[in-house]
């Protein structure tokens, strides 16, 4: 079994954190494991929706503190490692949102300091019942800094800072309407669930869903005019697409769409 | 009956899209009406409150896909049209909030894509249960990208990515939770609930509210810093009118202001 | 009994508006002695959490309107000494959030304009049930504008713009829901419950919170990339600490960290 599982379910990649051991620890291997992913998805055209799931009891319990610790022998006490491992454990969370396709987050059990990151660089995300949601770094001496980039976008300031700095845990409820989370579904749901909804948008056209998110990102941080005038681009060009004018005629004749993509 | 009715009572404008046959639909020549009566009520002092309503089964369903479609007869396959198109359909977005009078969407059956992003871009919404809100081209090919600029500025971003890539309608009151409407009440109470918004918005010293208004979009993107040295500068305005030293003397003496608004 | 109290229990301090018949007016006074404790609190290592609470009925009911109507006496009617005002106000605002300790609210009866925004300004906040909130200003013809600067960094866009232009109040519960306030509880609980919440945040390694809580507010505004490269420095500045060392290794070996913070 591979530290990082990938099975393929027609236009869907799943993929599943697979050290179950270590409740899928992102350590460097497996960071690496999640970079070589991100890396072939980007060029996958046949994948129009990614899952991302644990294996075991957990979705993911952040960094691996036992190598993180072991850096420390360096010369200069982990410094350059340290510096190192948050960029490359950055690039997988921002590279989940440069992915073409959308990447859904199915958790369960806990999603802790960058666990809980992974949920909130997710596009979506659906959680089982009773999943547990915390960036309780703080509890250790460590403040989830990076962890707070992808949550303060994600969910309001005054829980975001409650979490970040007591380590209280949020229930999979009280994620949802925080908004960390799109959907909460029994345990013995949660893989259908999720799979339905990433069918629903892998059915779509796929040309459509791609330019809609890398814009759905690119203008969350603009001025609302210069947002308009990057969004009416795309607009233009998706309205050219074959496909598009197909699916808009295919609407007007109350027919199925004949696309090509 | 024109294309869009305008009805005013007292203080309070009531503009209604009156194309019920075709839903509504921001053609050029609705979208058009709309500017029209942006630039009349910009200039309108004796308006202090605008509602926004739809004619017929729904509020608004968005764009009309006939009229696109047939923009593609052109040289360029309607490239210059479309641009224009998205162009002048940001302008009314953009425009309702530059009026200087607070504007209340009144949403009922439906309002989709371009329909949802006016609701997003007006002021407050009250919606009657029942109401579904979509940002669904994608299920024809054509991503809600300048819906998108709106609906992201009103609900969380998970929620937001959600509708955008399933094309998912959220019920009224799933709207409200989110923050797209203000409030939900039954059909047969509607207009009486917003009306009454609208009339209490309509009440204040016009004057404040326009600066208010104008303010808050003109912080929203700033540093906590700058947003406070433009909020502050407001605030030295405002106290200076004569009808604000005569509120704040009126509420400290425990009578009612007389304003010369 | 000082305008405003100050008493410490053991790394809390707890200050408490002491102005109960003017309602915990913030009076020029006030905002001296607001940034007095501000002042001290930034150099007192030995601090570790505050609240900040009101004595008599309410919370705060925002600015000192006599005050602020006396000083129209002056030469320019008042500009300069309104300019300083708010100025002078927003430091206080800003201040809380520049403190290395969190700063709670502990809010009960109501809190208003600037009462508001204080809650908006506090990282947390706890509030009695039947807490009324508003931003009511546009009553006496006083839009609030400053307040507007907190309030929109907390609750959705059109909630807060419901309350800015029709002086609605919201109720705890509702506050809760909007993300203006994290828990709400009984009155007879209110003073323990902040206090419990307080004590939890003095518990954690100080430093952590420190860094966490500057960096929260530094990342909120910059574009992901850049935050993440923020807080990557952060990250790698927390984790060379002793006593993180110390608290990862603890963690790992099952034990109670021996910080010597």
């Amino acid at each position: 079994m591979a530290l990082l599982e990938r099975h393929d379910t027609g236009h869907v990649a799943h993929l599943q954190l697979n050290a179950p051991e270590r409740l899928n620890a992102l350590s460097d291997e497996m960071l690496a494991a999640l970079m070589a992913q991100i890396d072939a998805l980007s060029q996958d055209r046949a994948i129009r929706a990614v899952v991302l799931s644990g294996a075991g009891k957990v979705f993911c319990a952040g960094h691996d503190l036992k190598q993180m610790q072991a850096g420390r022998q360096a010369d200069d006490d982990g410094r350059a490692y340290f510096a190192d491992l948050f960029a490359r454990c950055s690039a997988v969370m921002t590279g989940l949102q440069r992915l073409p396709q959308p990447v859904i987050a199915q958790v369960h059990g806990i999603a802790t300091a960058a666990g809980c990151q992974l949920v909130a660089s997710c596009d979506m995300a659906v959680a089982a019942k009773g999943t547990r949601f915390g960036v309780n770094g703080v509890n250790i001496g460590l403040f989830c800094s990076t962890p707070m980039v992808a949550l303060t976008r994600n969910i309001p300031a005054k829980h975001a800072f409650e979490m970040l700095s007591t380590g209280r845990f949020a229930d999979a409820e009280e994620a949802r309407q925080m908004g960390l989370v799109n959907r909460v579904v029994p345990h013995d749901q949660l893989g259908e669930v999720t799979l339905d909804l990433a069918r629903t948008v892998a059915d779509k056209l796929g040309a459509a869903v791609k330019i809609g998110k890398s814009a759905f990102y690119a203008q969350a941080g603009l001025a609302v005019d210069e947002a308009y005038a990057y969004a009416g681009a795309v607009m233009v060009e998706n309205m050219l697409w074959r496909d598009t004018d197909e699916g808009i005629s295919a609407f007007l004749e109350k027919r199925d769409p004949d696309w090509r993509q």
